[in-house]
């Protein structure tokens, strides 16, 4: 039952290496947590007193119940979202939905603290909140999508030393654009989408495995194995709205960021759709473009779905990434394997990288045609934040801050995704073999299914054991 | 490995066609959003100076706090709800969640398009909110409904030329209903589920397939493919609350209407399972039914969920409507097959026209039989708008423009679904040959699963290949 | 086909008992829901009326708002949530997700008139709203805790009977404890889990089963039905903190909550993996674990979670809770099965009635060492409900009851549990034989897999029938 036995050289036994990850790791989070966690204002039991000194009467205005609903729907996308997008591979459902959970729940409380001492540290202490909570689940976001460019090749400890060193980096360029280039970047292409792809990218480039098509035939996916996927899928769509507005100002972004993002996705569809009909001989749809293509424009309007993109604007930029993504897995995917060695498993490069700069580069245009006029004297400082030192920012100067951004984070990207590659290449982690990969039954038990369970399995007239 | 292969007439193949369509209509698409879309006074940049015109002193009173929550609920149950419902078919799952999925994306826009023009209009702009985007996920559902009756006979164009159509009329209708007889129909009973089944069966009997029992074969389930259809009937089922309470006024009104679907559909579950049951020889409890019938007492009480039906009302509601509709696919489906040559996939018949037919009555009486007692004399005015030119109108008058609600919506369900099945019937737009309705291979690439794959999935040991 | 004709004594024949049941059933509701159950003021059309009383100015103020989002959260969790988790039996999918959705409908009605009388009960009237419906959903779940010992063992009849009893134990149960020990229980670690686990854990003592090795061979897992339950593990963990969160006071609590079950469910994950890889010989995680133990940490800190635990703290339980459940999958099942003769399908003892008792026990301390120095004055009194009667009680006090309640929780359980098991075990209830117990075609009709499926299913090449 063991692939071991058939004479393979690597060790994937996780036995002590894993839980001693994880209990250390653990440990390590309730003594930080312990030194420096604590609540903020409104999640902390003074609140009453907190009212009163703030002469709110409603307990409505505790920014709980501007942004809860649009933290469960995040939550959703980063635990279902990725997690089953990722189980499209017909024996790696285990591993995708599995070590998604595994490596998210670790990365969160490590994003509480790093971005914690970035931006909600005061006297010593980082007070949390449910914004906390999302942007945990942001940065999170981030290292799900690296996952997907080296999906099936890793070991659990890999991922998990991985996370370590992206959320870091994350926290890190985060810092650099939200508070030292003063950049807006509500939904993340260019902190979650164009980091988080290009930092997997880099890894999945460095981890380069020549022979990986010892394993071709687990790459593809089986019937009901699409339709699990299909589920992340349409999470991920149907939720990409809360995931732009979650941390918008609170009213009219918002409202604003939800409608942009529902037109761009829309029609993003449509355009997915037509290349992916027009590039198969057969006129056929691919479901790994209708999976993955249908969601770039979630990507492309990070940046700018809480400024004044409009509806056409919205639906212009999603109906591009739809078209670009799709031409990228038809075109780009097998280039970048073939000539340049990036093994990208899910097309990463595809969904998040390519749609991840159309958002930035698409974000720092709309600022920079940012007017008083369209925005309102009030709306417009109040959009770009342009108070205190930043008072005299002009819309194209944060265009080019903007733009800033992307190079920023791209440098962040492939510098880290580098060492990273390097520290994941150590041969102490535990990967599989190449003719190993994509397969659960090297990290997980699997049930094994007789073959009387394939025939008989709904009749149950015959013996169960023939 | 293709069916043309076998000596089929029909051309299936999409590619010039799919494209074509999906890529002209994303250019109007854009066209018509950059002249006539532009956002509402609550998610455009200028709320902080609205705020000081409305005297609002919090963003809590941004309408994107009562709705957007709901908003979530409905757009799960148009993508995830009735994508996964119909992937019941053991070879249509790709079709269903797919062409769900792209009639929807291609649904909205217009939507949004049509009922702006109706209902958002102003000064030459359409000004769309969160509300906006609800009411176009709503008319899109009468198209998923639809889509039931002919599921696994159409092509993807046919289907996007009827959801082009039926938007149209949806629209209209909606129009002449809420606005000229001044109807109210929250939940839709009429406007979504009465006109969307009739439409749909309407177009189905158009479409009649002679030959159909070619593909009988395909016509069942299979275990898992049973499972997976119970994902989209329990999202549709828990959300159902959501659905019907939506664009409820603020306040009781959403909150009661929450109330009332939530016991509907719990009596419904009841008295389905009780009729699933009965109505088979040996007691077992039949799939179907429990995936499709259970969900009628969310229809049933769509347009009366925000008057005061009373917990007990909905109660009486729901049972009764899991009868008819469990009853409906036992007797009345094969019915409307042999006798009126009405193919209808999903018994859409039985989930939304007959209980959409009982929501749109119930309402009437629940309207007819409203007092200022009941209501408060405040509430009686506000829950059915009795203002301005309506003021003198009585909850009696008020029942019988609710009943000819009813009348109308069927009247524009038959002409419309006539002229619609009509276009559709033209031979222009590739649809499949009888023998393969039901069948994924048609119009997506379906992986191929090699009988080793089977045998040998969960196998690590055996070789992949034999 | 059928087993029936293969000997089996037993008539599991529910064509005249189940529809009797619903039926009789639904029709008492309705009348009950008649003389009993109206709309609370804040669902009721008068509310305009009580506004101005109230001197409320915005429809924001609608408890509504407050708590729909949470409520439609743990409706997912308790229909697909426990629904999904417990279709990891190779087959028993449809009697996993369809009798608890039969359960959970019928139990809900029950328990809006149980909760009805004891809480919400004025002028012989009981008042509802949103809050009835969590509470509902609350009840209901502590006996889809009680459905997962007996999975696969009872009859759909069995099911609604122990419903009936258990909705009303429950209820008799949450008074003791919220009204007349007055002890904090929002996320229910005592009434629910504690309660629902034990209760379930006795009846299915008393039905015990010694030929259930008959069955053993339809006990486990297949490779898809593994990822189906994970669907309900991870709704299940998303959702956890609206779970503990959807009934606590308005404002801090309700985010103190949410914040303190991030945490522990957080942390819980990483030691469930650590433990699941170190205590299989070759360190392979097992779906099981990963499925149940990484929930016990929403468990653990159902009780202290709308308390200042803290960050730090929830880690802490999260952390404890998922080794205890982990180490009672692979050490404590078999011994309760081998040696107390407890068969118990789904492991609850380590997913609810473990961490339920550390739930309970965690709230007891944390409430002993309250202080108003941590809590602030106001809050202090606010957390706790120290008015009225209860204005003298001290933190030390309130631990003692809290503990109290733990006992009185168990007892009903052990108790109740009994009495339910041995009604259950009257031979009237059309239960099957050991031999076909986790089996769906007793009471399910189930689709026939023609081998022809199974090999040609993707493969439209190949006739249907050879």
């Amino acid at each position: 039952r063991d692939r071991e036995s058939q004479g393979m050289a690597k060790n994937t036994n996780m036995r002590w290496r894993l839980p001693l990850v994880c209990l250390l790791w653990e440990l390590a989070m309730i003594v930080l947590f312990g030194v420096f966690v604590r609540f903020g204002a409104e999640a902390d039991a003074h609140w009453e007193e907190e009212k009163h000194e703030m002469n709110l009467t409603s307990d409505m205005e505790n920014d709980f119940y501007f942004r809860y609903p649009s933290f469960q729907d995040v939550h959703v996308m980063i635990f279902v979202g990725f997690g089953f997008l990722m189980t499209f591979l017909k024996r790696y459902g285990f591993g995708a939905v599995g070590f998604n959970f595994l490596l998210a729940a670790f990365g969160i409380q490590w994003a509480l603290l790093m971005q914690g001492w970035f931006h909600s540290f005061k006297d010593g202490k980082i007070l949390i909140g449910v914004e906390n909570l999302i942007n945990a689940d942001f940065c999170v976001g981030s290292v799900c999508i690296a996952f997907g460019a080296i999906l099936g090749k890793t070991s659990p400890i890999q991922l998990l030393v991985m996370t370590l060193f992206q959320v870091t980096l994350f926290s890190v360029n985060e810092y650099i654009l939200l508070n030292l280039l003063h950049v807006k970047d509500a939904g993340g292409s260019m902190t979650i989408h164009t980091f988080g792809a290009y930092f997997g990218l880099t890894v999945t480039r460095i981890l380069y495995r020549p022979n990986l098509e010892q394993s071709k035939d687990k790459q593809g996916s089986v019937y009901h194995s699409d339709l699990f996927a299909m589920i992340g899928t349409l999470y991920l769509w149907m939720y990409w709205p809360s995931f732009n507005s979650a941390i918008s100002d609170h009213g009219d972004a918002q409202h604003r960021s939800a409608i942009n993002t529902y037109c761009s996705l829309a029609a993003c569809v449509l355009t997915t759709m037509a290349f992916s009909s027009m590039l198969q001989k057969k006129g056929k749809l691919d479901m790994v473009h209708i999976q993955n293509a249908t969601l770039a424009g979630g990507v492309a309007v990070g940046t700018s779905a809480e400024m004044m993109l409009t509806p056409y604007g919205s639906l212009i930029v999603g109906s591009i990434s739809g078209i670009v993504s799709t031409l990228g897995y038809v075109y780009f995917t097998p280039f970048l394997e073939s000539r340049l060695h990036i093994q990208d498993t899910c097309g990463i490069h595809n969904l998040h990288a390519m749609p991840g700069l159309i958002g930035g580069i698409v974000g720092a245009i709309t600022a920079a045609a940012a007017t008083e006029d369209v925005y309102g004297k009030e709306g417009f400082i109040k959009a770009f934040d342009f108070t205190g030192v930043y008072q005299t920012r002009t819309p194209s100067i944060q265009g080019g801050f903007q733009a800033a951004g992307i190079v920023v984070s791209l440098l962040m990207a492939f510098a880290g995704g580098a060492i990273v590659g390097g520290i994941l290449k150590l041969p102490i982690w535990g990967d599989a073999a190449a003719e190993n990969c994509f397969e659960d039954g090297i990290y997980w038990e699997v049930p094994e299914d007789e073959e009387s369970d394939v025939y008989h399995m709904h009749n149950p007239d015959k013996p169960a054991s023939p």
